[in-house]
């Protein structure tokens, strides 16, 4: 409980969006016992089944106009796609404004509030995958020492690893995200597609992502990579090409296997190990 | 035990490697009390350490001159490339070869022995990190049916989920274990030094790629994907491609994100979800 007149003992939050993160976001304030008043969404039906998802009664609107004036925090949880189309429509008022977006400036709040900032989580999650936030880190922003005080709060409700950021290291957070959880996710999509073309089923994968990515929680990625690349084996890499002959992935396990080679020399120059036999 | 004159009651064992597969297979078939008779390596030093970690006798070499005529099982666990002449320099006999090579056919022992095939395991492994064996795949391939049963036995020992495969099928294996381990943790690494530059630990990632793995054990990596690419969120992909300007994870990024959005549009024929907000 804060006795500054500025930073209100409890919040009370109007939630933008129903999508995946702003569905997981609004169940872990609820479990935390913050006061949600509203969730807007241009869905109805999104907003909804978000609302019945949390133990408090909550308004929905799916009409940007019905947004409550009144609330202490907007928390925007929407595509950067929607985001700018989005604010624009709001009337501006003096409560904190924030969103969730890895890559979108925080500026963009500047014209509607005077306290506004990220709140970033470092974490992939989904509608219908509940979402465990111990531990998950929280990189935040604010526009002055008000605002960042409050999304600390706000952000400690949801996790207690909460990171505060400046906007470059927010943005090589994001697109280091994309890289580590959505990019290495497309590598299992296309390996099951491979597998599917011949009756294999994709469990026989799942031992090996697990070990591949435990490795990856233990020890530094680059010395924990295995493979034909980092060996420099030009026959197993013709071979596997023979096969992608023609599809758009021989090209990325072409460019991929030489940027593992280029990361590997710059590594083998004090440590030779993994290209022992 | 098997009643069989063509099958021995037990294997002689030599292994011919001492990198990071043969050691991990060398402490399995250890562990379940197969005689191994000896290990030939290229350099001693690897042989020795090798040695050191079993609990059973065995005579090392690093003269291929050396290698003992009399084993009944020859495992040869080296690189791709380092397979054919090695094979090339000894001696032919009418025991049983194997080779744990994912992309070279078992038809390269066609001139030494009768009896030969593959044993390919679906795991990633690293001679400082005891491998987990539990569970593991292990994919089969044999030139006859003794051989096979032969394979079979050796394998029941190391895991007990032996898939008996054809060429074509291995081949698929394997291509798929390199999306799936080697570029996923590329994706890791080059994760690791976007942070690095920012002064990021790449501990922060760390849930993020356990989350990304999870879920690709319970659900279809395709279904799992989320991210820019999956939204065609261009406003994110073009931030993140200036980021990356002129470096070679330009093109990747842009390749990858590509794929990504193919495979969606092949997938939301039939379900539209992952467009949503």
């Amino acid at each position: 409980m804060s006795d500054h007149h500025t930073i209100p003992a409890q919040e009370r939050i109007v939630i933008i969006g129903a999508g995946n993160m702003a569905t997981q976001l609004a169940i872990a304030l609820d479990n935390a016992h913050c006061k949600i008043v509203q969730i807007y969404n241009r869905t109805l039906a999104a907003a909804d089944a978000l609302r019945r998802q949390l133990q408090q009664e909550v308004s929905i609107t799916d009409y940007i106009s019905e947004i409550c004036h009144d609330a202490t925090l907007y928390l925007f949880s929407v595509s950067d796609n929607a985001l700018p189309g989005l604010i624009d429509k709001i009337q501006g008022n003096d409560a904190l404004w924030i969103h969730t977006a890895g890559s979108m400036e925080s500026e963009i709040f500047r014209d509607k509030t005077p306290h506004y900032g990220v709140l970033y989580p470092m974490q992939t999650v989904h509608k219908s995958r509940k979402t465990d936030w111990r531990g998950v880190p929280i990189f935040i922003e604010a526009s002055d020492e008000q605002a960042g005080k409050r999304i600390e709060a706000l952000a400690t409700h949801i996790s207690e690893n909460v990171i505060r950021c400046d906007s470059a290291q927010r943005r090589a957070v994001h697109l280091a995200a994309v890289f580590a959880c959505n990019f290495s996710n497309h590598m299992y999509a296309i390996a099951a597609r491979l597998l599917e073309a011949q009756d294999i089923s994709f469990d026989v994968m799942k031992l090996l992502i697990r070990e591949t990515e435990t490795k990856a929680e233990q020890m530094a990625p680059l010395d924990a990579q295995t493979g034909p690349a980092i060996r420099h084996d030009e026959n197993v890499m013709k071979k596997h090409l023979a096969l992608l002959e023609g599809t758009p992935e021989e090209e990325l396990y072409r460019l991929i296997s030489l940027d593992i080679e280029r990361y590997g020399q710059n590594k083998n120059i004090t440590n030779n190990q993994t290209k022992n036999l």
